[in-house]
């Protein structure tokens, strides 16, 4: 199998791209294709190692950069790493596409060039979601803005087939995001999307209140996108001026300056609880083929990551699960 | 002045009431009236204390409980400690309103009994939001889960009101919840929303990222309930769970446990901070009178304080200062 990486997306592209594809290697069993501009790509590669026989490299001059608009980039800009590596999932030169480049171009792309899996109505990007327990997958994480019933539902699905399939979660909990845990609380679209769900082949457990999402309460956190978002950045936000006011506290004096240096240890497992780059990217759900979206500040080890998942995606099927099921029940009769 | 309290609503009824009302006379000019079950509340007085000449009591037999459905609740128990409460407010025999009880309750019975402010489409609750420079306030907190772009204009105008008179902080900056900073990102009501806002009196910030808010990027922050609910439930959710993460980390070994001992008390300071008993409640702004809600679990404290922000909310005008500011816009037009 061939896994296709945008190599001139993110903030830390080519460098922190090309050393994740290479620390990949010993964890996966495809190839790596990178696209992008390939003298810089080769320097890139050369200056990290003398082996890279598992490394293709596919020229693409153009880059579609996070300014660039989404829909007008993919469509203008042909000859993007981003719109190569699409080329290359469509022609099946590529099981795979990862890249950390724009979100929205990433999701235009994907739908315009892959094409939605039959019975989907609205692809969406699903995020980990680090708990106290473990993971959960929180979806949409901020693809769709504005969503119908059906939508929420088919989020149900998809996450459930990733999590089950990729994260080995067998028959994973499904919670949508309400105000309160009562059947009835909360706006139109919630009680619309609570009784598609009910009625549903989902594990279907009901409302979540936000406050238990980072208990893990459920193992997949449905909501709309605008939500979605809002839950990710504001748990990464409240984490942060946490520990940075903690840090404050730490540093105070010389006596808990002496307590923080013996804490150090502790507060590292601590802090690596938090760490997106252990979870490497979002998957995309809902397209024809598999798309990882990695971080736009993703490092190396966030792109290893992302690449290794991106693996299980494409080989547990997770596509097929999502066709299989959706078309089961038929969530058209949801419009 | 004369403060209502109600007895009987939250966990701690009437215990916590009764002694948060205690306390807060010596912090506040006015008197209090404590609306409850009489002989209970007697007893609950005269345990703590022999002098409550600045106390008065008003009968009321029933009680709302979190159970009722709130407009079945405030309809049909006439004699309960919160329809009393609102009566007081009605014949002028208080001023302010202060309960712990039923939201969904407090809510109807203040948009029934007291009415709303002449051209305010919707009362809204609006929390004291502690960040990493002080303050914020987050409007709405959950009165209503479905908005009109109208609505998020008139919570940025009540919020401001409110900041500005009673927590003196000098026209104070106003930002909607977004999932970009980009004017145009978003979704239809966002996008109205931001239009009327900017071409309002607001010292309007734009769009903001729940990713800054722990920070105080705004001092109001304006959402519509449903996403205002996830946020501040969330926060609590974020933060309880890593303080207990931290307590794993800090009680692992004999070592740490005595480092944990000399951290104690910056630990302590940096758990202050999160304390929504500082507070003590949330203002239900967009009605004719000043009325507080008092978190659910409020102990003493949080009443005590919850009753000195009362005092303050009507002795510094604010209800007039929401009017002044909606009739001189014209939100009508906005419909």
């Amino acid at each position: 199998m061939k896994i296709a990486i945008d190599a001139m997306g993110g903030d830390k592209a080519p460098g922190a791209i090309v050393e994740g594809c290479i620390s990949s290697l010993k964890e996966i069993d495809s190839n790596i294709v990178l696209v992008g501009k390939e003298q810089i790509i080769k320097s890139e590669l050369e200056k990290r190692t003398k082996d890279y026989r598992r490394i293709d490299i596919v020229n693409a001059d153009e880059i579609i950069s996070n300014e660039d608009k989404p829909v007008q980039a993919i469509r203008r800009k042909r000859n993007s790493s981003m719109a190569v590596g699409f080329k290359l999932l469509k022609k099946n030169e590529a099981e795979v596409f990862v890249s950390a480049g724009n979100t929205g171009a990433l999701l235009a792309g994907a739908s315009l060039r892959l094409g939605r899996i039959k019975g989907i109505d609205r692809p969406a990007i699903a995020s980990i979601y680090p708990t106290k327990k473990g993971s959960s997958i929180l979806i949409d994480a901020g693809a769709n803005a504005e969503c119908k019933p059906r939508n929420l539902y088919e989020f149900g699905v998809m996450g459930s087939a990733y999590l089950e399939n990729v994260l080995n979660i067998r028959n994973p909990k499904v919670g949508i995001v309400n105000i309160g845990t009562e059947e009835g609380k909360g706006n139109k679209l919630i009680n619309k999307s609570y009784d598609i769900m009910k009625s549903s082949n989902l594990n279907f457990y009901g409302n979540v209140e936000a406050r238990d999402i980072p208990y893990g309460i459920v193992d997949v956190i449905v909501c709309d996108g605008f939500v979605g978002n809002v839950i990710l950045k504001l748990t990464e936000g409240v984490a942060m001026s946490l520990m940075s006011m903690l840090k404050e506290v730490l540093t105070k004096d010389i006596f808990s300056k002496l307590s923080a240096i013996a804490l150090k240890g502790g507060l590292k497992d601590f802090k690596s609880r938090l760490d997106y780059t252990e979870y490497g990217g979002a998957p995309l759900l809902g397209v024809k083929k598999p798309v990882i979206k990695a971080h736009g500040s993703s490092n190396g080890k966030a792109i290893k990551n992302a690449i290794k998942y991106g693996e299980l995606f494409s080989q547990r099927g997770v596509i097929e699960r999502i066709e299989e099921e959706i078309n089961r029940m038929g969530a058209d009769e949801f419009e």
